[in-house]
């Protein structure tokens, strides 16, 4: 087959692609990072590209202007090899930079609340442990076998459990311990109730004990690593989920993984990324990957899916069945987790489809399970999970709310990574009064808390309705006609931008986002129902997820998003993924706790069988609900009523 | 390097050989079972070889007379080939026929004791299970993960341990489960405090369920393939373990052991005869390989070393330090065991350097655990194992017998297979009375039983004395003086022979056969002295051993090789090693009993290190023993005792 070369800018980097194959196919096999939130299905429009020379040919769509097809401007999902190409592909189509830490920075602002944690007062007992030994020699009235002169030695230092040994260490230990003169270090994994010895190191190397804590994210992979003797985290990284350039969200990389090979393909796509990051965490803290002996990931049902080659074709399809919510420790090696080759990887049980062991960690973290008193855990994200309990009871859901916390489906929405406005406040006249952006600058886009942020605001110096339509008096110059005919609110002036582009949010924008908070609001009051409480007799609301930490709360709940209690009752918990696992990394006990106190014992609530959740679902596509009499501290400050308005809007 | 053929006959099998390897070299890489008993050091001209034709050059030995020489007869392993060559390997030099089956052999002569397998009473519960599973499909109020809906169907028929299931059975389940439509059958496997979900089949496989018991011996492999539903054994085969070529005992294949190449080498021989046996018991029954799912094998320290490719270079050496005892359950796939490839293999657990998980096996087949009363078992073979004890504790210990019990060091000596002679009488003037051989038809050598038999035989028709030697008036013109200067009385004249060579013994050979009986004897009674016991204490003999079950007691006792006690208190095993293997397979309440119970229990007691062994020793090296008075039932039967000439002889 005719096989051309197609050079992406302004990386130069050139690859082969044979005749027919998608831009974005060549970009892939380039590693060049293109978005694409459809996962190449040409319905989202992120994955923008410039053809600068050679034949291409495109496949019509809605999403670029006669403009920009002028310019040679197309999508890689769509657009088609026929000839040797140069393509560049722009900072907006990128998935770039680095992730913001969320836990970290939400630290740094005081953000995370000081009730999270408190239930972590378990005891220090890592999932691996190092023990040096001084063995006994052998004599004659002393000639035990070789493996259970360790198992005894082991076993005056602590309590005994089952223990394992494989083969391949066995093979190699009667040379080893004389060698080392009977000087080892016993490396013990605890894999559920059986300790393994994992290795027997020449030695004493107790004192260089490492493991990392992951959250492996639909968009984002997260690593801590920890010295499993000290319980202190050494240094943490993030990266983009490089899975996203073959999908946004979960459901698009479960449509794409329908082959063996496109399994593998994500599997080895999100390996590499976590050993990109574990590689970085070894190098800064000058350790070896031998250091390494455990992993622990927490990740939706999807992710851990796809990290450990599960195919979740099912997760999907009604009636939404995983593969598996208790997922087995494995060795790393087996996914090819660069650490410790005998070194161990456990995923974070999960629920159900849609709550993961990310939600399960989140739980964790809070402490809510500890308690009488009922709490509420809402982790943002493009799914939202929702999780209400105390120490006697604990009941789930998760609903859908798209991309648009994410920006995605918003014209300039974008990550919260560098150049994102992440806060935004507006004048009585509808411009800028005060905004920040991520890693300061000039803005390159808008990120979810940003979005919220402009949308309540718009709202309230009267640019938009409760319905989120234009109040075209109020807006004056800055509301304009696009090319496609939607109306859209000039926010940032090109001048004013880093890529000299108009920022703007149309009306379709703000619909996605309506929807969005729609739908997270519809599901915690279908789960309020379903307990038969309100939220009145909820007692604290954690705000999980990666966006969650950079949300202001009063805006959240001006446009409907968190219900309207006491302010003070909302508590952030920042990266309770990773946290979680970390305390399950650091003591067998917290591991334990969650597997039967959280995860087993938790009820999943399925909000597509809730005939709630269908009916009721449009009284929240109003900022903030059709009724407001649910805000009662927004009462009055938006005018009339939307009530009848929206109704026949629906109807 | 300048390569020769070899070729050997009668097989007319030629393969390739560098310059200066040995014919015993070629002779292994041809698959041509030689014997060596000292594996290829040059000490037991055990591999005669008949060189056809071609240039060898060969060391000088003592083992070959000047007629051999002249023939062209050489030693295998001290003959080096220097240009192509045909050598003829003589039956008497190969390891060939099938071994006789030890239990089965017994049972038809109704010699394995009732007591045996009267402890035998635990539940049927095989180390491998298969439930066949009609999943109910999930829905919307059903719809755990297809892992979890497979655990709850199991826990709903039996209790539920703790569950594994490894990555390899995951990622098949989804689409598994629904291509059955939800019909499936589990196989599980147990290992130790775990059940794994070794496989998930489509449909209802579990009528076809097969496990296999092992004796994995220095000499002889046997195997039997037992219907894990049924508990039936279906089939039964043996044969000589291939590495006999590389040394007869244990001792010699440790020191051959001496490279992780050759470790390895090794190991592919046993596990080559094990596959060829399983082959053959599966084609014998029209099974698939699928369908065996557990391999349970006993054997002595050194060979669950070789098989598992533990090094057991420290068994030999002082303090005789085992790499371990209790082994690890390992897919029988990691050393190339050929079932199922998800089927686990457990090697029943050692006590010590020298007493091994067959011995373990032989006393749970006693039930002599089960009983207040005092039991001694005898385990005979090259090393002889002798455990004594009660319900309340066991005592074990360890001599080393030599190899004359399998025909070793014996001038005519041959194990018990085709063409033995097994048992002998003789008439009052030394020639033979009465005389069977294995298989039937003309003899071609003398097998351990034998030998005891024609030595007790010699003693009481007075051809030997009490010391072992010839008695030149009694023997007549049957005592000759052969070329080497020994003088040999022949047993059976050339003409009645199927090799039409005179079957002879020597004095070493009688001489071998009285320092392996003497050594055996000894460990008895320093095992009594030990706990403090005599054996008019023990109530029961077992003897087991695949030698030990074509003992006659009678005929045992007069050369002193067995206690002077009522012989009414003797009793056969048979094969207690595949037996116990096979208890074990069949119900983990077996192998927990063997683990705890047996294996755990038992105490070793270091014969090396005892004083009246090393100091009284040579009081057995008389016929039946220096002191007359321990054998009351002989007294006055060979004239006066020997004690005083006997003494003087060592001093």
């Amino acid at each position: 087959m005719k096989t051309y070369s197609v050079t992406f800018l302004p990386e130069e980097k050139t690859v082969q692609a044979a005749a027919g194959k998608s831009i974005l196919e060549a970009a892939i096999v380039a590693g060049i990072p293109v978005n694409s939130v459809c996962a190449g299905e040409g319905v989202c429009g992120k994955c923008r590209v410039l053809v600068k020379s050679g034949k291409v040919e495109a496949e019509p769509n809605s999403f670029l202007t006669r403009r920009d097809i002028q310019r040679g401007m197309a999508l890689a999902c769509h657009t088609y090899i026929h000839g040797d190409v140069v393509v560049e592909v722009p900072l907006e189509s990128r998935i770039s930079g680095v992730p913001q830490l969320a836990s970290e920075d939400a630290i740094r602002f005081g953000r995370i609340s000081e009730r999270v944690g408190e239930g972590a007062a378990f005891a220090h007992a890592p999932l691996s442990g190092k023990a040096y030994l001084e063995l006994p020699l052998p004599n004659l009235t002393d000639n035990i076998p070789d493996q259970e002169r360790i198992y005894r030695e082991l076993s005056r230092h602590r309590e005994m459990p089952t223990m394992h040994i494989g083969l391949a260490v066995l093979q190699k230990l009667p040379e080893l311990l004389r060698e080392s003169g009977w000087k080892v270090t016993a490396l013990l994994g605890y894999r559920g109730r059986t300790t393994e010895v994992m290795e027997v190191e020449p030695g004493d190397t107790s004192a260089r004990h490492l493991g990392i804590a992951l959250d492996v994210g639909t968009t984002t992979v997260v690593a801590h690593l920890v010295d499993l003797n000290t319980s202190e985290t050494l240094t943490t990284k993030a990266k983009y989920n490089s899975q996203i350039s073959l999908g946004d969200d979960v459901i698009s990389r479960i449509m794409y993984s329908r082959t063996g090979e496109r399994l593998k393909q994500l599997r080895d796509m999100v390996v590499g990324d976590i050993n990109d990051l574990i590689t970085g965490l070894v190098m800064d803290v000058k350790a070896k990957f031998h250091d390494v002996t455990y992993v622990v990931c927490a990740g939706n049902t999807t992710m851990v899916h796809l990290l450990l080659g599960l195919n979740p074709a099912n997760i999907r399809r009604e009636p939404y069945v995983p593969c598996a919510a208790t997922l087995p420790v494995i060795r790393a090696a087996e996914i090819g987790v660069k650490i410790n080759p005998r070194g161990l990887l456990l995923a974070l049980p999960c629920v159900s489809s849609y709550v993961g062991g990310d939600v399960v960690a989140d739980v964790l973290v809070t402490g809510m399970t500890d308690s009488e008193e009922l709490s509420l855990l809402i982790d943002l994200g493009t799914n939202g999970e929702l999780v209400i309990g105390n120490a006697d009871w604990l009941v789930c859901c998760s609903a859908s709310a798209g991309p648009s916390f994410e920006g995605g489906g918003i014209t300039c929405g974008m990550r919260a990574t560098t150049g994102a406005i992440e806060h935004i406040s507006l004048k009585p006249d509808g411009r800028i009064d005060e905004y920040s952006v991520v890693g300061g600058g000039k803005p390159v886009g808008i990120c979810g808390s940003g979005l919220i942020d402009a949308i309540a605001e718009l709202l309230r110096v009267g640019c938009i309705d409760r319905r989120g339509r234009f109040v075209k008096t109020e807006c004056g110059n800055r509301l304009r006609e696009a090319e496609t005919g939607e109306r859209e609110f000039v926010l940032f002036p090109g001048k004013a931008t880093a890529l000299g582009k108009d920022i703007v949010l149309t009306e379709p924008d703000i619909s996605n986002l309506i929807h969005s908070k729609g739908s997270i609001y519809m599901a915690a009051e279908c789960l309020m129902a379903h307990v038969d409480m309100t939220f009145d007799d909820v007692k604290h609301i954690y705000i999980a997820g990666g966006f969650g930490n950079y949300l202001d709360i009063e805006r959240a709940v001006e446009i409907g998003l968190l219900p309207d209690v006491e302010r003070s009752r909302f508590h952030f918990v920042g990266n309770g993924s990773v946290q979680g696992a970390k305390m399950a990394l650091l003591s067998q006990e917290a591991l334990t706790y969650l597997q039967v106190r959280i995860a087993a014992a938790m009820t999943d609530f399925e909000l597509s069988s809730d005939h709630k959740y269908m009916n009721e679902y449009s009284s929240c596509l109003f900022l903030p609900h059709t009724n407001i009499e649910k805000f009662p501290s927004l009462r009055g400050k938006y005018g009339k009523p939307a009530q009848a308005e929206g109704a026949r809007a629906r109807a």
